[in-house]
């Protein structure tokens, strides 16, 4: 087998084998496959795109390339979701809690946020001590006895999709539908997941904005989970407007505190409430949608999702006084509110804008690597569809000083679009593949 | 100006500027530009293609990516003619010496044979003595003394361009008009012609099978020309079967002498009057393509264009023995006789297949830098259309042992085919493109 004849076969539209795809990504892992020769195929992959038999077997190529987690001896069901990312999407953080405190134990790897998507490492570390980086066996460990991890990456997962990733990020190879499938999929079985809730973000602050190519993403990574015999269920929420209404590291935090005492922004609440119900449902901790729902309603209502996030704080050596007192969490020294200019509905609150913000504020990375400012962000205090009289708060500003303040202000200023007639609100969720 | 914007956009099938292509040509030259970035953006040109604009403006990059001869102080007007490939094909060595004795000088550069296509060095090579390597100044003196030189590059013209298609022929992206007509033409603008014949080969034997691909090549770089100010015409000619009779390197020189003598396969010494005849037009040494012709027909029944030839091989440093008695080139030991099983008609005469078996038995390389055998190679004694009495001879093999003979004559066995009805000829041109 040569790879050139791989690449002149996915160039010519042609269907490759599981086996000649394996081999291709052996040989890429192991560099025996040259950057150049990888960068062509990605192209014709791009173009010309890849059949659900062939996206699966990249998947497990890729799932094999590295270490695999095996979960089985620690939980009855590994249990997993992911969210393809999005602004202001603290979910982990609320939904973890109270699938674990609903007697499912949750191990999650995480990821680090890069361009105007959030991760939920940076947003945990803005928790005074919080430690991330975790060993196999500390992993392990922590899901026997506290039922509830998050960390990141343990071992070497799927090494060859992230060498792939940087290769396609500098060759112009992103957009296609089934090189993201695969690459999600390959980290979530090869970190040992047996039942998988996907979030598939839709809208301008995702990476896909249209309900067309989302549904296609999430129906082809429902597909790679049924031939892989794993549970999965995707569910297409809205990116347009951020979620919740928090958007920068501790700023999400203190909104994830608010909403496990109880409080926090109602669509958020809500949100939370059905993905973990999705995650009960599938890990068979309930049998009907309603059933699960209403355990994780009881769970985060009487304070146990609330103690679960408390005891993960704890064995991950954060500051259990900043989850008692959020105040303690860091604040930015300046925070300058933006006010509506006019009566009327809001017809906009541009997620993307709004992220771009946040990581110009210091929240986010423009490149890998860039360090973080925890306490900066954005507080968004109106959804789309609300009505709001003249001068309203729109959102606030929290930044490191006043110039970067006035910055923000002016670049979020498009984000925002008040129109004199009633605008329906966004829902929260389009559909449910399974 | 970054590399992955101008794949991206590329991708995305809309037109790159002329400033984009050559910021990403000479970044591509200089390694700025690493080969994974080049191999996705030539996968990208293979899928999307590029508009007749983009693929000049490629043209004008590689040829500037090195040095470029400037002949206009040596001859009144620099032609050239390039062949796109094909087997039997020693046009060059017949052409470019009557050419020449019409008071036209030729200084060409010529390249090596690589796959089923031979290559017009390894055929010169095969007069004992023969030096293809000369340097710039030797070229231009002996352009001047003697009117015609026949050598490998003496500079590094478009060294882009070989650098481009190496990465090609390891990344599946070769088969790309636009790619193919800028290569080819960079490097006839880099080595000074100013007028052009395009001998554009179309069939089995040949690079572009379909008359439409070919036209399609042809018509792209006739238009390259018109926008670089070069005189260029191009002749859409046969190679379904080889041209003229033999096929490998001294078999292929004998035949070239027999014809500068006024013998020679009918057919061969009409492609090379009808080649000759366009270069004389094109440089203005004659006014219509009839007394082109017959300044071609002169030269060549005159012996003036031998005489030519003789004194091209003496300044070379050639034995020119071997030009007076052809005997004295290399002969194989073993020469084997292939009949025709039945009487009928010749069909085919698979010049693909021939041309794979004249590599076979030695006569030219699976790869770059093999050796090869001057004596070896395939003799065809019979044209498509011709009427056949069973056992007349359909070839000869001259092989280095009578293995390798036996071998050829199975290898050869499906190339032909031998039908009851009539068949017609094969034309020799197809068309003319200007």
């Amino acid at each position: 087998m040569r790879a050139v004849d791989l690449i002149v076969k996915k160039r010519d539209g042609l269907e490759l084998t599981s086996d000649e795809i394996a081999f291709f990504i052996r040989g890429f892992t192991s560099g025996e496959i040259p950057d150049y020769q990888a960068a062509a195929w990605a192209m014709a992959v791009v173009l010309r795109g890849m059949t659900p038999a062939e996206t699966y077997a990249l998947t497990l190529a890729l799932a094999d390339s590295g270490d695999r987690l095996d979960l089985t001896r620690v939980v009855p069901i590994a249990v997993d979701k992911h969210s393809t990312g999005g602004v202001g999407d603290k979910t982990t953080l609320v939904v973890e809690p109270i699938v674990a405190a609903c007697g499912v134990p949750v191990g999650k790897m995480s990821g680090r946020g890069l361009g105007f998507s959030g991760g939920t490492l940076d947003k945990m570390e803005s928790i005074p001590g919080f430690r991330v980086e975790l060993t196999t066996q500390q992993f392990l460990d922590q899901l026997r006895s506290v039922g509830l991890v998050l960390s990141g990456q343990t071992a070497e997962l799927a090494p060859a999709d992230g060498k792939l990733y940087a290769l396609r990020d500098v060759t112009g190879t992103v957009p296609s539908i089934p090189l993201i499938a695969s690459s999600v999929m390959s980290k979530k079985i090869a970190a040992g997941a047996q039942a998988i809730v996907l979030d598939v973000k839709v809208g301008v602050g995702a990476f896909m904005p249209t309900l067309a190519e989302a549904s296609r993403l999430a129906r082809l990574m429902v597909d790679i989970g049924r031939r892989a015999n794993r549970r999965v269920v995707a569910l297409l929420s809205d990116m347009n407007q951020p979620l919740g209404c928090a958007v920068g590291n501790a700023l999400e935090v203190r909104e994830a505190l608010d909403t496990l005492h109880g409080g926090g922004p109602a669509d958020f609440r809500e949100h939370c409430l059905h993905v973990a119900a999705h995650m009960l449902l599938i890990s068979g901790r309930a049998t009907t949608l309603r059933g699960a729902r209403s355990l994780a309603t009881d769970a985060l209502d009487s304070g146990a999702a609330m103690t679960k996030f408390r005891a993960l704080v704890v064995a991950q050596g954060g500051d259990p006084a900043a989850v008692d007192q959020p105040d303690l969490l860091p604040k930015a020294p300046v925070v300058r509110t933006m006010k509506a200019p006019k009566a009327g509905y809001l017809a906009q609150a541009d997620a993307k804008i709004i992220g771009m913000t946040a990581v110009a504020l210091g929240a986010g990375r423009a490149r890998k690597g860039d360090p973080i400012d925890p306490a900066v962000g954005v507080v968004v205090h109106a959804k789309v569809g609300d009505r709001l009289a003249a001068g309203t708060a729109l959102c606030s500003v929290h930044a490191s000083d006043s110039q970067k303040a006035q910055a923000a202000i002016e670049q979020l200023s498009p984000a925002f679009r008040i129109v004199a007639r009633a605008v329906p609100r966004l829902p929260l969720f389009y559909c449910t593949l399974r």
